[in-house]
């Protein structure tokens, strides 16, 4: 019954690495407390790079001065 | 004053249909707790089937499986 | 595989009423968009009043205030 | 280390604003709880208006009626 | 750089538990994406059981009925 | 119209610093968006050092060893 919320910058993420993040998101919940995977949910937030700040800048202004 | 966030998998919702989402989850907060409908906020999150993951797998893959 | 996530504050809501908002958000999606109960998730979080703010202010504060 | 996510509504924020957002919200967190700004993370998420209710209805609707 | 957000049942996870779910989430970001765990930030949120609701009923009373 | 989620480690945030934060994050809204103060929601989320990971280890045990 776990939710797991995953985000990340929109960066080209592939829909098979989407998939590989979701299956090892609910294995690591059977894995460590037990739950039942038929429920468990993952849901996957790419967000634009002007959108997400670290630093007190945006990842578009870290990845142009090659941060 | 609540705060509701639904979050739906991206598979067509109409305008129509998102309008009733919002007057039901706001009417429900009325009904149950008393609150104030002019200060209750929405919000819907629509997610791509590539994802959202159940069972270990995106729904991508299971709507094609038919699942 | 709708997932629900309700805040309110914390201001003694009862098991009863918390199960109404369950019951009654689960049925809103399959009312308006036929998705499945069974897998359908709701989570509600209730928020100290010191933690809530709105109009730049706390709830503590609106609340003193008679607001 | 926070972590801070700002909801607002599609309505045409520019990359030079949301850049504002960003670095205002880490300097409230340094001014207010002395945080370190190099780890604290801010995620804008922009919501369709269709997606953004208020007082029951869309903002859509309350754009075209004036409110 | 991402965010993680694992939100379970407040059914007694160790210390211990809760840290194999931040090193295990943050290694599959590792793993699948590549990403830097240096900044890689991972919330777990314990949710009480009349909070959390599946199938239209908390798990308060999923857990008193068996299932 | 916006929502503002700030989570933070819980450790030993004030009443009145958590008032400057909401205080703070409305005038922001206000400044960069002119956004509409009365209907600026934001929410604190104070997480448990146990609960809060970055550098794939809890903040607890980030505490313990002086980092």
């Amino acid at each position: 019954m776990p939710y797991v919320n995953i985000k990340i910058t929109r960066e080209g993420a592939t829909a098979e690495q989407k998939a590989a993040l979701i299956r090892g998101a609910t294995q690591l919940l059977v894995d460590v407390l037990g739950k039942n995977p038929a429920t468990t949910v993952v849901v996957i937030d790419e967000v634009d790079t002007d959108n997400w700040g670290i630093g007190g800048e945006s990842v578009t202004v870290r990845r142009r001065a090659g941060r």
